[in-house]
């Protein structure tokens, strides 16, 4: 049986925002770092998301095997390509084996990425830091404490003339 | 008279925590990042922190020249070579512009980093990434409202095999 590997996609501000409200639309992003996660998320099986990021992409996620996290259903269910799961119920590493998934992918939000880390399934992150600050907003990853999560950085790429700076990171 | 170029200087976690608590020492930080912090600090002429940031710091900024920012002072107070200021009751350009210093480094924490962008006084920023993720804590930057200060990247430096990466950013 093949491990399944998570990676998880981020598009941050240098301080660690990810959009204005739970609503945000990510329209601050560089081009460069959409072209990037659109290519990285053609090689994946599936990706993975929380109800929040599922209604602001809905359009988007419908071409792929998408799984939603959710609280609000108990049982799977299925519509088209978009499964809902509740992982307090569902056993979230089962269901992608059982589905025959290898590369999934993690794109938030804040309480998705918190619930890889935390259940130490996360195995890499690809960050983009654009080259802005917000001050006020969503942060990146959202945990009920405080905890230290280590990571090596593998890889630095900058995206474009103003420095969008795309970062990988192996989980240690 | 000589402009007077305000630098910032940040270490933060992937997810743009820069401490646990607002007491929070900062002992998770790499040497590499504090050794550089100490020798750029060499070559300012003053440092301006808040409060909290003073209070965790207070032996080591005695040995420098240092404002402090608090709401807690009406008019200007000196002690040795700490000075409190109020912002709201000062101009702290013509405070700084008086005492003939024109590298002036921002220590934090969160409000008095806002403080500076908002007043469109910052110039460049450097900021430390360390490579953890700690899901909860004081976020870097803490404004009244989102908002967009632009800024260009200049430099990427990796200071150590884990891969703590120093960026240097230019406010557009």
């Amino acid at each position: 049986m093949q491990k399944i590997k998570y990676t998880a996609f981020i598009v941050s501000s240098i301080d660690g925002r990810i959009s204005k409200d739970r609503r945000g639309v990510v329209d601050w992003a560089s081009d460069e770092d959409w072209n990037f996660l659109q290519s990285s998320l053609a090689k994946m099986d599936a990706v993975i998301v929380g109800s929040n990021t599922y209604k602001v992409s809905k359009e988007r996620l419908e071409k792929r095997n998408t799984i939603v996290l959710t609280s609000k259903v108990k049982k799977v269910r299925s519509v088209g390509s978009i499964t809902f799961c509740n992982p307090q119920h569902v056993d979230i590493g089962s269901f992608i084996t059982e589905k025959g998934y290898t590369k999934v992918a993690i794109l938030g939000g804040p309480k998705v990425y918190d619930f890889f880390l935390e259940s130490e399934l996360l195995d890499e992150l690809f960050v983009t830091i654009e080259p802005v600050i917000f001050t006020a907003g969503i942060p990146m990853v959202t945990g009920k404490k405080f905890k230290k999560h280590n990571f090596t950085l593998v890889a630095v790429k900058k995206l474009n003339k103003k420095g969008s700076l795309l970062l990988k990171y192996k989980k240690i």
